[in-house]
């Protein structure tokens, strides 16, 4: 590989300072979310513009070298580490809002934009950013767009391909090309929809429109308490029903309000198996009486305990339980991985239970929370990295979770990706058929294969990295 | 070609019942919604099982020759005619929704399920199917999925790519696949999204799972009528600047409404320039006063009568005027064509402007309806098609319109389709490298060029139909 001599050319396109080479600044590069998966970089280039982008990409495809693009690198399946060695382009320098255009509702920004700052901008506005990961104040627009991330306030608004419009696009070769634009509409095939959730593998976003949607007039939120999952699941079930469609719908189990409550005190019963965070938005009108409603269908489920923010400050409270979640878990485990499935909501009850079994069987602990009104579960298995043994067994537990979401019609991820640590998981869900097909497909964009290879589709050799079938 | 020999193969398959090709018979399938473009099949045949339309598919793909796919024939961009001859594959026997799946909010049916009758099975359920094309009483779900279809509902609930999460698809080879199914999340690359909107291009789509929306508890509407399409545009931009979001917001102007009052006498002032339907749904508790604000934002500007439905049947009457626009227009002029575009929603007047300024110059009345708050205009040119001259000029002045709709930043479909009648234009918003990655990909599913070809993306003989460059 001529890493060594394309590093130095591309250093003379972009500057010596904007080219890592040595060892312990490349660690840094070395994983993504998951510091399970590690891969070294040869390289680390910072480009500033999209010609810059597309000369880097250029060199490196030329001289047969791989490339991965790279935001904050907050991914949690392992699609920003470089697989195969290589350059990684990081974006972190092109991270301006380049326009704000409030007449039409969208902004123009750079890949290296961090998800929060949008609604920072447009915030003064009325406007906002609506797919809001868990880590929106650290996660850039560019990583968005290659993993199509939500978050929890999907289940009303959407994925990032519901709200980014237009991508002016790096193809692996360098040649720069513009998919959609600020309409809404498509012309010919859905580039713009390929590109997006593709992983990185088909070139690189230089440019992103994104849709800034109002902000709601009020939000009403309400936390429940429950001494079981059946009745909390029981509660998503009837309110979906309802025909309420709530701006998030969070699900907590035990093992989350276990550590939430140790890390914070909120004073959830000792008994809690299940918490839900409910979050509607919409017109200050009708608020309340819709906010009762779901209480009522709490209480009728026996909910422990029902709490209605009465104010900003207890809204956030209540929210804290949530995002701080993780980060209680921190203090209960030395290491954790997010899983990511999405099952038929109906099929959400007996999931549950099918990850309590699998925790069980490794004896693995597995916390959970999730996005219950998508069906999107994310259980967090608690370990020891340098335990070499439990990181066996957590790939293990995780390999059977995946399993038991597809068994009951769902899918191995919902948000996070496929990247290097569910590829072999892919023969589950597809065929030799379809998977030569999404091989041909990715041949049309990056025919070398050199734009962030080993990731998404599964190769002969089995991938060395993630869970095993 | 071997259109002859297959027919006979085909008929050995289907029964002879379910091929037809006597010429007589044959002329009805020669042209779709618009009768401006014609090409006769050589057959047309009916399968009533995925397996059927996989066999026809396969033999005709290994015969050379060309096959298209056709619903209920009501598109208006020339998609579903046999431009290059060969087969047609009408799907209107598979007619069945095979499931109403209301605990995950979705149904499965056939591609040739009209798309009301969705939402009439899903009524009882208090559900209904969202994406509603002003042929919603006759379109089949099959040619929404080819199209990627809107209606005036898709400003609040968006395409039909929004509402479609799974497809069963037959491959121009006959191979069965399946893109997506019951979850919205998406795994590995978006097939679904790219097969939806591909025009009959790259498959034909075999069962459809569709997404069930629930029914507003209430709806709101508003007609508006204004002595300036400036003060009605006016009136658009700050409703959608205040916040609030309009189930839909339909413009109609003086032309149509002299063709409704005409036809229907609904007293129109006889110096009305523009009308605006403007639809609210939601919860019953503040619909009121959003009314009232939208109410007033039409009085500030100007609005020379705002009426506000106060019953049902009020609300049908006000939608009445909206839905038998087309037929009206059609007692004034032997013949029209509706043009379909997409500007950003602050360059509306001058379009408008623009398209009256096209109108005069060629001497073709041109009346216009639009998706106001989505920018999608709807210009619908009035001519006799018997004067050869007359369409030439419709062509031409559709031509100029969709010129003018690029040069503000639009583009030219919104969501009628290329088809034959706009597939010159596609070099007008794509360099020929970007047309070469669509073949591309299209070569990935349709290697032999055999599904539905001579649509979308221009070869290097001009198209002999629609609007030429």
């Amino acid at each position: 590989m001529d890493a060594e001599r394309i590093a130095n050319e591309m250093a003379a396109i972009l500057g010596s300072e904007n080219v890592l080479r040595d060892p312990v600044s490349l660690m840094t590069y070395e994983s993504d979310g998951v510091t399970l998966y590690k891969a070294m970089p040869h390289a680390v280039v910072f480009p500033s513009t999209t010609d810059e982008v597309s000369a880097v990409a250029r060199l490196a495809n030329n001289a047969g070298v791989p490339f991965t693009a790279r935001g904050a690198g907050t991914g949690l399946s392992g699609g920003a580490i470089a697989a195969e060695g290589g350059v990684i382009i990081a974006l972190n320098k092109m991270n301006r809002i380049l326009e704000l255009d409030i007449d039409n509702r969208c902004a123009v920004v750079e890949p290296g934009v961090v998800n929060l700052w949008i609604s920072d901008a447009a915030e003064p506005h009325g406007y906002h950013y609506a797919p809001d990961p868990s880590s929106q104040k650290a996660c850039t627009i560019g990583g968005n767009v290659a993993e199509n991330s939500g978050g929890p306030h999907t289940l009303k608004r959407g994925v990032t391909v519901n709200h980014v419009t237009g991508l002016e696009w790096v193809m692996p070769d360098g040649e720069i090309v513009q998919f959609g634009g600020k309409s809404d509409g498509c012309v010919g095939y859905d580039l713009r929809g390929l590109a997006i959730g593709s992983e990185g593998t088909l070139g690189i976003a230089t440019k992103i429109v994104v849709k800034l949607t109002p902000n709601p007039q009020t939000h009403k939120t309400l936390l429940a308490v429950f001494d079981s999952m059946q009745n909390a699941s029981q509660t998503v079930s009837e309110t979906i029903a309802s025909g309420m469609i709530p701006a998030s719908l969070e699900m907590m189990d035990r093992l989350i309000i276990g550590a939430v409550e140790e890390a914070f005190q909120f004073g959830f019963p000792e008994d809690a198996e299940a918490a839900l965070l409910i979050e509607l938005d919409g017109l200050e009108a009708g608020m309340e009486a819709q906010a009762e409603q779901i209480a009522e269908i709490c209480r009728k489920n026996k909910a422990q305990s029902v709490q209605v923010a009465r104010s900003e400050e207890e809204r956030q409270l209540l929210w804290k339980s949530r995002k701080q979640a993780f980060g209680a878990l921190g203090r209960i485990a030395k290491d954790y991985l997010t899983q990511d499935g999405v099952v038929p909501r109906t099929r959400l009850p007996e999931t549950v239970t099918e990850v309590y079994r699998v925790s069980e069987k490794y004896g693995i602990p597995i916390a959970n929370v999730f996005h219950a009104g998508d069906g999107n579960i994310h259980p967090v298995l608690l370990f020891d990295q340098s335990d070499p043994e439990q990181v066996e067994k957590v790939l293990e537990a995780s390999g059977e979770i995946m399993r038991a979401c597809v068994e009951v019609g769902g899918v191995i991820t919902g948000e996070h990706g496929i990247g290097v640590e569910k590829i072999e998981f892919m023969r589950l869900l597809f065929s030799e058929n379809d998977l030569d097909l999404m091989t041909s497909l990715r041949d049309v964009f990056n025919p070398n294969g050199l734009c962030n290879p080993g990731k998404i589709i599964p190769d002969d050799e089995p991938s060395q990295w993630g869970m095993t079938l």
